[in-house]
């Protein structure tokens, strides 16, 4: 095998910009619009015009990567699952900021440069705002009278599911709550951190493959690796930033973890130690790519390197 | 046609116990029994051992009316499909109830007789335990190796979202925040209440449809307009036990309605009025169930007077 060479950031940007604003419009195409008045604003609000984006981006670089693979029944319709997963997975993420921001969670101010929805709406309407848009995120996913296959609709709602829910999100944010003020070994923070953001960040990698239909159980195995991987990192990232980065830059509040007496990578193994691992867990997303055996994983390696080297 | 006799309660309580019994039992072993423990907790103590269970029980009734029509290829998998859906729908319901209870909404501290989940766990606790039990009604809709089609799998997953969404419960929940002090005229109640309520047992009554697979569009046509008639009788009915049953008897705090000044039937239409109301809308959903010429819907039927009739 000859060394893969990797994109660089204008490649990356040439690649996802189209992409991003493909994903943008089709959030504001399904997000809200058919709403009563208030609420349909809360959750458009809340989802719009804000973010990296990063789970879509993963939905849609893992859909391409598994392309040349995709079995016959699934083809005509894997362009249009693969959006309809890069928005649910952006709506779970949505939501569960939304829910996480109001006063009796983290009781955040702004969010994404921008007062967070409660500030903005009210706490009840930005409770509804959550709820509808995980509804949302599954509807999307089982759309009526399409080429999308019905197995692959209903993999890609399991999958949605297991991520968001008690295994997966909402357990990993159940753990955070009872953890603040408590001593955790590394163990603990990263099953902890595998639950919070992890599991959605690997959910997408699995669903974008879920979009091709039946795969060979290697390439799923190793994407799978490699999403959890690039969860586990992206939480390191976060837990480094939100020591070094400023307000405005990040776009939300920083020094909110320490001053929570929340436990992170970085209160654990110090700066130098949690860059380190961050850098390691990047090897490791790497790796499962190269297991993975796929032709062209040049997207994915790009936001496996996005996600450890960005600033916010 | 020969006229139908009706059911009498004996016989109701002779088809509604044993699959009380069989729901009761898959709530205990779906429900929160993976989860982290806290929130595992919190879960099972909003779903289990409380409420009447109608939207399961309709979803049951569906279902056995529409077998004797099942496609062939839903027919192996109905019977589980129809416990999952019956248990799918009272999770979104159970939910439903633990968010609208919070502070920031009702302000509820009893329910079912018992403290509401925040008084219980705390407010982010229940709030996480809503979020999870809302993603575990999808996760239930749609399993893996199973008899149950894929097409059913997802066309359950889409009636849910439906139900549950901004275009359903959610959206009917936004509707009455802002309806609040507000004169509503009986067709805007009417659509809060289709939206709020009405929605969630429409979509209970034409999930047990689906398990049977494809159906003739008139047979599926009247069991939605039933699900209508009877959705819209709850709310009704609600609205006068709210006026004149006591604390006790109902398990949750009653006068809150007024208390709140919000609009309901028995403010628009008068206790009187809305008895008659109530009694009208049982003949639209009886009268739709003659029209579906199914075979048997004796259990639906009851199901309606149970309804219209019930005292809590």
């Amino acid at each position: 095998m000859t060394a893969v060479q990797p994109w660089s950031a204008a490649e990356l940007a040439a690649w996802s910009n189209p992409r991003l604003a493909e994903v943008e419009a089709a959030l504001s195409r399904w997000v809200g619009v058919q709403a009563p008045a208030g609420l349909g604003e809360a959750m458009r609000y809340s989802v719009l015009d804000g973010g990296k984006r990063l789970r879509p981006l993963l939905v849609l670089a893992a859909s391409e990567a598994v392309q040349p693979l995709a079995d016959a029944g699934a083809r005509a319709g894997q362009t249009e699952a693969a959006l309809r997963a890069a928005c649910a997975v952006e709506l779970i993420h949505a939501y569960s900021l939304v829910h996480d921001d109001l006063p009796c969670m983290d009781n955040d101010v702004l969010r994404r440069g921008k007062p967070t929805a409660h500030v903005q709406f009210g706490e009840a309407e930005a409770l509804l705002a959550g709820d509808a848009l995980q509804a949302l995120a599954f509807e999307l996913l089982v759309p009526d009278a399409t080429n999308i296959p019905a197995a692959v609709q209903a993999r890609l709602a399991r999958l949605l599911a297991q991520a968001a829910g008690s295994q997966g999100m909402a357990g990993g944010q159940a753990i955070d709550l009872k953890s603040v003020g408590l001593r955790l070994d590394e163990a603990q923070l990263q099953q902890m951190h595998r639950l919070k953001t992890g599991a959605l960040l690997q959910g997408s990698v699995q669903m974008g493959a879920a979009c091709a239909g039946e795969l060979p159980q290697a390439a799923v195995a190793a994407l799978s690796d490699y999403g959890a991987a690039l969860g586990l990192a992206f939480q390191v990232v976060d837990d480094i930033l939100d020591v070094v980065a400023d307000s405005q830059t990040l776009g939300k509040t920083v020094g909110k973890d320490a001053a929570a007496d929340k436990p992170t990578y970085v209160s654990l193994l110090g700066l130098d130690g949690a860059r380190a691992r961050a850098r390691a867990l990047l090897d490791q997303a790497l790796q499962a790519l190269a297991r993975s055996e796929l032709p062209d994983t040049h997207a994915l390696r790009a936001l496996a390197h996005m996600v450890v080297d960005r600033d916010r």
